[in-house]
């Protein structure tokens, strides 16, 4: 291998492609980044087992293509010395297993990996996948992500539930104490329905490297889904396993609509849960005529009683306790004026969504302080 | 204790203040801030034994003082509710120990502990303090600090020594493998010449709220010292000890004096370090020619050799190894385009300064390879 790039270029690529670069040194090739030259391009691939990205660099884009080849570069060391590098064409040569970077100043050999060592991970594609702006699903991971679980103990409750009917998409995650779901249109489903658990994780490495700007293609298999977009194929495994049915879970009929300034109801519950035990952030509310009272009382620290004005659509009074911090999580998710909690009583499970937009819901558990 | 007071007048204080609240919970009191409110104003007090931090709010500053008093207030939670509170008049009262805070929507009650417990620091000031502008300050403590130790073995060595003698201040830290030295002038010295040691801890809290416009008194005592800027009073203790000698360590001949840009050479450290063994951080440094190279070869990663053209005094050739990060930290010490950096041979300690400012010197030991 044998080639002239200019050192931005390069520098992009390896950033998205050193996102699914293994921490854990249980494969060592898997800690490299493994580099195919070839009279299309440069292609940039690394893998945690988990995910896998691949960045395409067209020959275009590349200065001098002087002889094809493939090697696998440490992942960690490639990057820092491109990073640290001035925007200057950037020379990367192989001899054997040695790597050979060079500017008129400087002079890197890096001990290399054979390539045929990297694992094969075919990079699929459908003929009819799925496509959206990369916004949307901006929002559906940030929506929905955070009520995944992060216990290892119900494995399947650490993915994003994703389900494809017709022209629906609907994402769900659920750590049994609270659940998001949002639902969206599509403009072409899959022949068939699609019932898939993607990793959270896996979602939250995609995150840092979508751009609000351009669309984005699902490819959906058996036991893994593919994004591709611009120049890069990012894939996870799917999370193996029966999702909870949330349908039961999601309350049809309530006692209690309360409208509520989103930013006021988010303060009043931020203030209110600085007195409250940091570990399990349990605050107290309650709807009492035309006011919302947010109350939490520690006996070590002090007590708290915060007071907003709210509407609600009869006059029952409700008070439930509820963990603070989910709160705070479900209101983040919202960016309209106003929300509507939807509020049966003191055990049951509360919805909370936006006054005007219905694709987006959250419900959390009360938790009993008695 | 009743007053209303601006919550953002209260919060830019608590801030200052906090930063010397005790994390520690060895004496429970030093987590709290002492408030004393009398006739004059408000006073606010936290110290963790190590540093004290007095803020004074004038009573033109207070919206309303209905009962002269005082308290102590759990730090950690006074400074997070007036943070999160809009900024809006805020009422505070005490009911024996129990500290009221109030606002049209929100209402605090807070377990205080009687101000008699906290300790009585009597925080004095001299006829005749030292000023200087805090820019000048922070200069002081951003371009030695880094050098002093962090390892307990030797406390003396946790410090920085100030040493006033007529018109000039010497500040001079080091670890035994640097030194950072910096010489100023001051308007007029103490009576007595000055020789002290100030935790580096202390100065890096000082620096966080220090502002670049306005000038500060140094009030310098037997066993402690006293910094006095704007409405704030900032004392540190000293450390007791000898500090070593450093008037011998600090070459006065050499063999080659180089001239090199200072950004280059950074850069060129910086990218060397990357392939180099990340606890010793060793470089190897040669002056050939007019060319200065450094090298690193790590069996398992591999090496690197970079190069940058440089002056030189006379036609000597050296080589030398160094930790790339002590050479790093003092080279971010200096801001003029060209360093120089003064040589004698591979084991003797080498000296860096600017090239037209003599008032900063930096030197390192070198490290034996072979």
């Amino acid at each position: 291998m044998n080639l002239k790039i200019k050192r931005d270029i390069l520098l992009s690529n390896l950033n998205y492609v050193s996102k699914a670069v293994s921490s854990k040194n249980v494969i060592p090739v898997l800690a490299g980044i493994k580099w195919v030259l070839n009279e299309k391009g440069l292609s940039l691939e690394a893998s945690d087992e988990s995910i896998i990205i691949n960045c395409f660099i067209d020959k275009e884009k590349i200065e001098e293509i002087k002889e094809y080849g493939s090697v696998v570069i440490p992942g960690r060391y490639i990057l820092d010395i491109i990073r640290k590098m001035p925007n200057e064409l950037i020379n990367i040569e192989t001899d054997g297993l040695k790597i050979l970077i060079t500017t008129p100043s400087s002079e890197y050999t890096l001990n290399g990996i054979d390539s045929q060592e990297f694992p094969d991970y075919p990079l699929e594609l459908n003929k009819k996948p799925i496509i959206m702006n990369q916004k949307v699903l901006i929002n559906i991971i940030n929506q929905t992500s955070f009520a995944a679980s992060t216990q290892e103990s119900r494995p399947i409750l650490t993915g994003i539930n994703i389900k494809i009917k017709e022209k629906s998409l609907e994402a769900v995650a659920t750590d049994s104490y609270r659940l998001s779901k949002k639902v969206i249109d599509i403009n072409e489903g899959n022949d068939d329905p699609v019932d898939i658990v993607i990793p959270k994780v896996s979602l939250i490495e995609l995150l840092k490297i979508l751009n609000e700007e351009e669309i984005i293609e699902l490819h959906i298999f058996n036991n893994k889904i593919v994004f591709k977009f611009e120049n890069i194929l990012f894939q996870s495994r799917l999370l193996n396993g029966t999702f909870p049915n949330i349908s039961t879970l999601i309350p049809t009929d309530y006692t209690l609509e309360v409208t509520s300034k989103l930013n006021d109801l988010y303060n009043v519950i931020d203030r209110t849960s600085l007195l409250s035990d940091s570990d399990k952030n349990i605050i107290q509310m309650e709807i009492k005529n035309n006011e919302l009272i947010t109350t939490c009382d520690t006996l070590q620290v002090g007590k708290v009683e915060e007071r907003i004005i709210i509407e609600k659509n009869n006059p029952v009074d409700i008070k439930i306790s509820f963990n603070a911090k989910f709160m705070m999580d479900a209101l983040k998710s919202f960016n309209g004026d106003n929300v509507v909690l939807l509020l049966t009583n003191e055990t049951k499970q509360f919805v909370i969504k936006d006054k005007t937009d219905e694709s987006l819901i959250q419900l959390i558990v009360p938790v009993r302080t008695y």
